[in-house]
């Protein structure tokens, strides 16, 4: 379990090196729902995604060897880990499968990272990190099963409640379940947390039913950001206590999301950070008249292809 | 001039139209640069500019005719008189020249305008307009030169104002003037206000080096939101009291803060929303240490295929 004090702990630890990142209050009737709706823009912060909270403060919990940091992401957390690693003048070695788009690598080494292309899936990637961090010794940051990751990410809801005290609901995308572990410990039941997941990638709705974290098969437009096979142990116990239900919602729900929150707001959100607002906007969830509902755009790192 | 009084009832006027767009503090030492940065995110506005502080103030503060309202523009001040048109369920018609593409006629359209394409530049719409307003005796909305307009878009000011109260300097776009007019009129001397404009579109620098409007020739990347051929005589009366200086920045400057803004905080800005940081991404402007510097971000109705 993580507690209330370990996330303070973290935001005072990663304060410097993180954005607060701002809340927009939507007009009362938009999209024709009840309820008083606040956007979280997490997708301004650096790197476009929520994962540096977490890399920040894995990182700054520990002395970094020489050999520096390591992770196997080409995707939100491989950013954040080279982000972070290059802010704090470490080293930072990315595992991405050969076929990372060569974009991401880029994008990799523009945040100064050695990046290892090797094998032709993400677990083959995982194996030769963890081989390779065995050899060197570097700090391994996981993307999202570590306390201090959780923990990091939980600085999010602490900071969404200093912005906004009395929030009845927080919906919050789910991937490996870092965040919402994060957030719903932080809320611990003040407030209700309700998971977003995509039908393909229902990690955690299956995991509560299963009564354990169970390998699931992913797939679909959320897939990069969103498709961990199996969640994460700690955010399991986490969200059987504080996760108050888990939606799933389809794909033709996140892209609509997509669409509408850069015809009405201007805002690009990557599908697995419109999934959260998708719950609403596809009719999931339905607020009450009075409620108060924060949603997490928690990314932003789309293909703008998709929107020209 | 226009009083702090008048800019309070806008902002009364208008309160439930608009959103309170949030702002985004920057990092210490964020490119480089000096002083404490932040950002007023007004791209987040609806129809994705601020123009509809204006267009709701000028349609509020009148008894809208049966014939409606009435406006020339294929660019953000159209899209804010047909939005603000719609949600007060009145009529809106809007001139636009021939040559405005089919993708902002049909934006005008999902407003619920009237969209009349009338001659070969935007002059001809205009005149057509205003024949036209003659005949039905609609209201028109002026794209800056009102005094409730001039007055709307001063709520930006106050607004920015109540959510940062210790301000130095403000950077805003100027294209007719409208806005700079609207905030320089709020801080009335309180803080530096400073207009950037697009060298090929150099209305107000122009206007203050003549001691009146004058005519200049405009071109260039954001010559759609800031190629006003002539400030407004309401901006140009205020701006000489009250603007600090005007700044001139190129037009590659610009195309460099869009790319910065999206590489950097997963922002869409148009060339005219990204005109203002760019006196200080561009070199510019530098900000002293310590100096408290608000950018408005004034627009995101940016062409995607621009970042693609």
């Amino acid at each position: 379990m993580i507690t209330r004090t370990e996330i303070e702990n973290a935001a005072e630890r990663i304060a410097e090196r993180v954005r607060i990142t701002p809340i927009v209050h939507l007009e009362t009737g938009i999209w024709g729902l009840d309820g008083h709706i606040l956007l979280k823009l997490e997708l301004l912060q650096h790197t476009g995604s929520f994962k540096p909270r977490g890399a920040f403060n894995r990182i700054l919990s520990h002395t970094v060897p020489d050999s520096g940091v390591i992770a196997a992401s080409g995707g939100n957390h491989g950013l954040a880990v080279a982000y972070a690693a290059q802010q704090l003048g470490c080293r930072a070695e990315i595992f991405v499968p050969e076929s990372c788009p060569a974009v991401k690598v880029e994008k990799l080494r523009y945040y100064g990272a050695d990046v290892h292309s090797i094998g032709s899936v993400y677990a083959e990637a995982l194996i030769a990190s963890e081989a390779r961090a065995a050899e060197t010794g570097a700090l391994v940051v996981h993307a999202y099963d570590q306390p201090e990751v959780v923990a990091g990410q939980g600085t999010l809801g602490r900071e969404l409640m200093l912005q906004v005290p009395k929030l009845d609901t927080i919906l919050i995308a789910v991937g490996g379940g870092g965040l919402i572990a994060g957030v719903a410990a932080w809320f611990s039941g003040t407030a209700r947390v309700i998971g977003i997941e995509p039908e393909h990638a229902p990690s955690l709705a299956t995991a509560l039913k299963a009564g354990e974290p169970v390998d699931v098969d992913v797939s679909g437009v959320a897939v990069d950001s969103l498709g961990a096979r199996r969640v994460g142990h700690l955010a399991y116990s986490i969200a059987r206590h504080y996760v108050d239900r888990v939606i799933l919602v389809n794909d033709e729900a996140i892209r609509q999301a997509q669409r509408i929150l850069w015809r009405d707001l201007r805002l690009i959100a990557e599908p697995g950070g419109a999934t959260a607002i998708s719950a609403l906007l596809g009719g999931y969830y339905r607020p009450s008249p009075g409620e108060r509902i924060g949603v997490v755009v928690c990314g932003g790192n789309a293909d703008l292809g998709y929107f020209v």
